[in-house]
């Protein structure tokens, strides 16, 4: 026993969650000013926010006193419209990251197994693990999710998956028809969960047709988040699709009021702006395709990404990282996936791209 | 097996959190102005937030794209100076119900057992129950937790007690002699979680000493929140102090970014303006006088309270409870704690209070 009680020994061994640097963190470590600093390390939107979130922001800000709606009824129906989706079958959490702890909360413990593909999202494993139960890691073919692979690992004692695409920090698409078969051929017991925290950057005729997931099965949940596209990553805030029963074992498990009374204002004015949405998606995209002809002519390997970031190959990512670090640019160094030669650079504005792509180039030199 | 899955039996079972019923939902319920709504369910501050609070929200909302600090860097560092002790023992969290469920996911599963002190906060049940836990319910005595009775009831299986003072819902204050007997005598293996949401009501001098608290064990986790004297319960913040290791297996189970960009900034902001505070203090002491003297001279029943808000004993708590709200009245009747004849009412500002005790005479009388 430790003097402090009895912690439970899975938990002791949980490893913490890296986030991206905070740009004061960096400044004051490197003794760099603050402005000065491109942050490209934790796929933030460059836009900003809509113009109507600062004012709903603003009406809501001077009535802090009041807890938010637990129901999170307004936001609930204003999701349901967005999607086609009834509301008792939309769950808002504190970002994604809380639908993906409630999932493994209420369908894992320490006898369960839970399957991740290669290169899934670090806060799949640290869920499973926080529970007390074996993630079951399934390589990539070809740097997606191998499904067939993934179903082959399935046994009695699994009892969900997480599956992302776009995936993050790889940036990789899995082709609406393979997560369809995949929707179809997962064994009933299973609870899948796919994550669509990067959907909104794809083209729309590339995004799943969740309507048709859900006719074949009932099992599923989708997860969104408005941290990205909508710029709102500050505010925690993302929501879970699936069948309203579900949704309530889930819910049962959930943190009071975990979606601050400022977050379901500023999600509610931000679905409503859709001309904001889709040019942030169009400038992301012409974006990315610039930064990554770019680092082709300078020779850097990428993966093709359906995401607001890019996956470079640069050698000793973390060294790299520092060095870029020490230049003001903060882009996300990706060792702990088992990438120790790559980094993960999030699409910036253009002078912002520019800067990291000068202090690439000047670290790739002096390293090369 | 259900066609969603294989939920784990403990949580289908767990109790949904009953939340004070916004004033949107009784309004929609009841076919009443929002506006004509005396709230007086969820022990809010009818103070609103200091002058701060509101520019440093504005400042934070505009750059809502990025991601909050995770390491709470700067709200750590004001909370150190604010209570005393250094910055690696102080967690933040999305209210203290974040810290109150971390405690349990990290001390508690299947095969442990917590302590709860009877009229205890239903989240402490909640967050027991959410890992499989047994709760063990102790009686009161004359209304305030039973020091020896606790003591008597811990094994080697009991791992956490949640202790909160002043209670809510009674609002008893439980002596600073008997919190200190209590610490200095429950066993090590016991992680000891002292509640003092409602310390800042106390006068200062009745508020625990909680370093000598922290000099008598180290298994200790205090917790506060700025939901109630600050008037942030919309933004979700609050902390818990206690030793720096143990904190940190806290911190390994917390949901990535749980505290907003705009709570932090908030949290911050108030805890400057110890002014605001201290009149938040003296005007609900006040008031608070004020109304349990209407109310015995009515011949209500209360408890002695030392938080926002008053217990009063009113017969058939339910249907008492539906009819203030009918009139526009919400208070929070507590059957759910095992107290069906007892409603709680938060002390707001001189005219919602008038409101509440015009009403609730009214509504007594009818009930004869």
């Amino acid at each position: 026993m430790k003097d402090y009680g009895n912690p439970l020994t899975h938990v002791v061994s949980i490893p913490p969650y890296p986030p991206g640097r905070p740009t004061d963190a960096v400044a004051r470590e490197f003794g760099l000013d603050p402005a000065s600093i491109v942050k490209l390390a934790s796929n933030e939107s460059p836009h900003g926010v809509a113009p109507g979130v600062i004012a709903a922001l603003a009406e809501v800000d001077a009535a802090s006193n009041i807890y938010p709606d637990f129901d999170c009824y307004d936001l609930r129906h204003a999701i349901a419209a967005d999607v086609g989706m009834a509301p008792d079958q939309v769950l808002p959490g504190a970002g994604s990251s809380e639908i993906i702890l409630l999932a493994a909360r209420a369908y894992l413990d320490g006898t369960r197994k839970a399957i991740i593909p290669q290169y899934g999202f670090q806060s799949y494993e640290g869920a499973v693990r926080s529970v007390g139960a074996t993630p079951v890691f399934v390589p990539v073919k070809d740097w997606v999710p191998d499904i067939d692979a993934m179903l082959a690992a399935v046994d009695d004692d699994v009892h969900l998956v997480y599956l992302a695409s776009p995936n993050n920090p790889t940036g990789t698409v899995l082709p609406r028809a393979e997560i369809e078969r995949f929707a179809q051929a997962l064994p009933p017991h299973v609870l899948l969960v796919l994550d669509e925290a990067y959907r909104e950057f794809l083209a729309p005729e590339d995004r799943p047709d969740i309507a048709r997931l859900f006719q074949m099965r009932r099992n599923l949940i989708v997860m969104r988040t408005f941290s990205k596209i909508h710029g709102l990553a500050g505010l925690r805030v993302g929501y879970g699709l699936g069948d309203g029963e579900l949704l309530q074992v889930l819910r049962r498990l959930q943190l009071p009021f975990s979606v601050s009374a400022q977050a379901q204002a500023a999600a509610i004015a931000s679905l409503s702006d859709s001309t904001f949405l889709e040019r942030n998606r169009v400038e992301n995209e012409s974006e990315r395709a610039r930064v990554a002809a770019a680092l082709e002519k300078a020779g850097v390997r990428i993966l093709p990404s359906g995401g607001n970031f890019l996956l470079l190959e640069v050698g000793d990512g973390p060294a790299i990282s520092r060095e870029l670090m020490r230049r003001g640019v903060i882009i996300r160094p990706v060792a702990n996936y088992g990438l120790p030669t790559w980094i993960r650079a999030t699409i910036g504005l253009p002078r912002e791209n520019d800067v990291f792509l000068g202090a690439l180039d000047e670290v790739l030199r002096a390293a090369g």
